[in-house]
């Protein structure tokens, strides 16, 4: 009892020094992680290769659409910048893609009379090619696909089908905007091939007036492929003209050429980089962005930013000597644009290895001034990523919300995971996004920097303390 | 004794039922700021002019450097303008102000033995031309103005300084790396010259290597005017190739022709517009931003951006039918770059008419993605302006600190005033600041109808709650 009372004494005396003990260790995890954040905000925006890797990506490897040569170059660039990276592996990782060529240059033009008005175009992709003398028809406008039923086959057998919802432009976040007008894009060929139309031609995904058609995915579904039929976007400013010639004159017609062509899948690769954990080697944290892009640009922003700011954070952890706990794996995924094939073969792989994955960070939404991350997960990690909130405000981040992540990591289905996706200021995004304007030029180097070291102070935060 | 119980007794009940009604206020309070906070942000996304009024301002009007013609035309177009809102007053306050003139295009070159490479330059603002043959020295680089100290007037004299101590990327605030690169811009030329120097070149207020030099106010401080000597900003790009070939050679020489010239002082006007107090008519809240522009391109975002989005407030509030307490004035002040003459007379003709100013928003930062604003005022003040953060939440602005807000405002000493500065992301700034570069392109519409919404919903809080 004696010997009882003593442990106890010991036990309180040892509680009431460990309490000054607690609070100091606390203060100096505290310092610590804003030690560590102020380097790698440091060294993002003052050695990062970041800049540099995407002045490579955009200008000597150039666009990258799925089973081009030009994702193949970009296959086998990054895999080589990520070898001087003196990462524990560097490998590819094996997915056949589709590949679909857009061939000639589009032209198209507006029919009315005698008065022949050429616009800009560009086809969707995957789309078929109109026949070599092109498409000509009649045009009925509608503004969104329920419309359709509404005018039926009577109406629309034999015409093209144009779409022209606009953006709304009174959403805050541009995002929202384009998630309420992209489904003319995706669905629009298909839907108004069952009322019999020949073609569409959709409004650009954009908030501007301007010259610039924007492409993107589409899919005829589950259409026979009798049924498909040709599908492209026209400028805003050409879709602002379009209705307005329309009012003038409903009769008018309208012509395009597409010579796109889809071939047989073709072989290519995710490009996949490994710092192996130093505790929990077998416990995966993925961060990635897709190599491939649309092919009418660089695709500088869409999405050569996500793939060199997820290169930056190996980067940045290797040469700021972090040995992390769990195994950090760069991705870089293929086929993000037309097929997600990238995505889904990373999964399919991953769970035929049994792999356990801890979290996933996506950069997919533009190099510009990172405002936060969106989250995928439950309550326990959210309120833990609230309780780091403090870290990011000297670095202007403050916005952490719940919601979609990325279409990469999407498939990933662990157990127990953490997503994110990196949120930048989305403002300027769809003036590019698509659209042969998404080049180098419209990148700024910071705004980049900043991502890649707000998505490696994410990574660390996660590391050091793992997931609840 | 009973009739005071039963005073107390109804006090009690009364004080009981007043909670619920209480709270009804505190809610009913919050929910119709969010309301009018929505409708601000709507009608700017929507309905604002600004956006068109920027085109104008930069395309129709152009460079607005003070004593220009350029003002002059911008005098008149914002005020017939304003004159379009239906405002209570428009009017024009007279400032005499300086009248620099460049001249014929600036040359220079570096004269590398036989070697001649032409850089890029442009005379500082108040700089002094260089004879008609121009001026040609050897070259001493240095990194600061303290270094002339150290370095003294036998290696100083007959040669022609160049600063180059550039920007620190690693500042995460780019207004912190100008406000510790400016000294040399501003005053290189006046430190110089008290060691013999024929002339200065100082490296560009820039974070990007580029061919743009920016120029900018230089004081030759109490100088005589016999020991003036010219002053150039060369290109970053320049700066990096001169510094390396004066570490291959330290004898070339640098050649600058300059033909700047000032004259003596103008006419020019402050354009004032009012919305008259319904409450408080004497109490004055001022909205601004500066009309004059240096004179190498538009100033679409120094301060084009600030001008429109000021004139969009008081747009705003009339098409939102919002009657102001206080009297609301539109201020587009006259010669902020080089002198500040329209901040100090707006203040002087205040004080002469025993005006109360109680708050002042000046937005003169670009007009990039709002992040929020700096304060100038009491802790009460910034407390209660804290409190009203979660308006503001959902468009994305989060940062209110304490700092500098503006120059044309910072002249006004009212008793009791809260000042407070648009902090829009500042990331781009730099990138156009006072060169040839910033153009009407460079602006985004959604960035810059953003930052006026922003700004009109703290205007509607100050004038609706008051300041303590």
């Amino acid at each position: 009892m004696i010997f009882n009372l003593f442990l106890i004494k010991i036990f309180l005396m040892k509680k009431i020094a460990l309490i000054p003990l607690l609070f100091t260790a606390i203060i100096y995890a505290q310092s610590n992680d804003q030690k560590m954040l102020a380097d790698i905000y440091k060294f993002s925006l003052t050695k990062s290769t970041c800049y540099s890797w995407l002045d490579d990506l955009s200008n000597k490897v150039g666009s990258r659409l799925s089973g081009s040569v030009g994702a193949e170059k970009g296959v086998q660039y990054t895999k080589q910048q990520l070898e001087t990276l003196g990462l524990d592996k560097v490998y590819l990782q094996e997915v056949m893609v589709p590949k679909w060529v857009r061939g000639e240059k589009e032209t198209a033009y507006i029919m009315d009379n005698k008065l022949k008005i050429n616009i800009p175009i560009c086809a969707l992709g995957g789309s078929v090619a109109t026949a070599k003398s092109g498409l000509i028809a009649e045009v009925v406008e509608v503004k969104s696909l329920k419309e359709l039923e509404t005018l039926g086959e009577a109406t629309l057998k034999g015409k093209i089908i144009f779409y022209n919802r606009p953006f709304e432009p009174e959403n805050i976040d541009a995002f929202k905007s384009y998630g309420k007008c992209v489904d003319q894009r995706y669905y629009g060929a298909k839907e108004a091939s069952k009322y019999g139309a020949v073609g569409t031609i959709v409004r650009s995904m954009n908030f501007r007036l301007d010259d610039f058609p924007h492409t993107g995915a589409q899919s005829y579904g589950d259409l026979p492929k009798e049924k498909y039929i040709p599908t492209a976007a026209i400028s805003t400013n050409a879709a602002e003209l379009l209705s307005k010639k329309l009012k003038e004159n409903s009769k008018l017609k309208f012509y395009m050429k597409l010579s796109c062509q889809t071939y047989d899948d073709v072989l290519s690769y995710n490009v996949i980089g490994e710092i192996v954990g130093s505790e929990h080697p077998k416990k995966i944290m993925t961060v990635g962005g897709h190599l491939d892009s649309w092919d009418l640009a660089d695709g500088s922003h869409d999405d050569g930013a996500g793939v060199v700011q997820s290169m930056a954070i190996v980067e940045c952890f290797k040469k700021l000597n972090y040995k992390p706990k769990n195994t950090i794996r760069v991705v870089l995924f293929m086929n993000e644009e037309n097929g997600g094939r990238g995505g889904k073969k990373y999964e399919e792989v991953s769970k035929l290895n049994n792999e356990n994955h801890i979290f996933a960070l996506e950069s997919d939404s533009g190099g510009f001034s990172p405002r936060g991350f969106s989250f995928e997960c439950d309550e326990a990690n959210f309120q833990k990523v609230n309780s780091w909130k403090y870290l990011f405000e000297p670095y202007f981040i403050h916005n952490f919300v719940k919601g979609g992540t990325g279409s990469d990591i999407e498939p990933l289905t662990s157990k127990k995971i953490v997503k994110a996706g990196l949120e930048p200021d989305s403002q300027r995004y769809f003036d590019y996004h698509h659209a042969a304007n998404d080049t180098f030029d419209a990148v700024n180097k910071r705004e980049l920097e900043l991502g890649a070291a707000t998505m490696a102070s994410l990574l660390y935060l996660f590391d050091k303390y793992g997931i609840d």
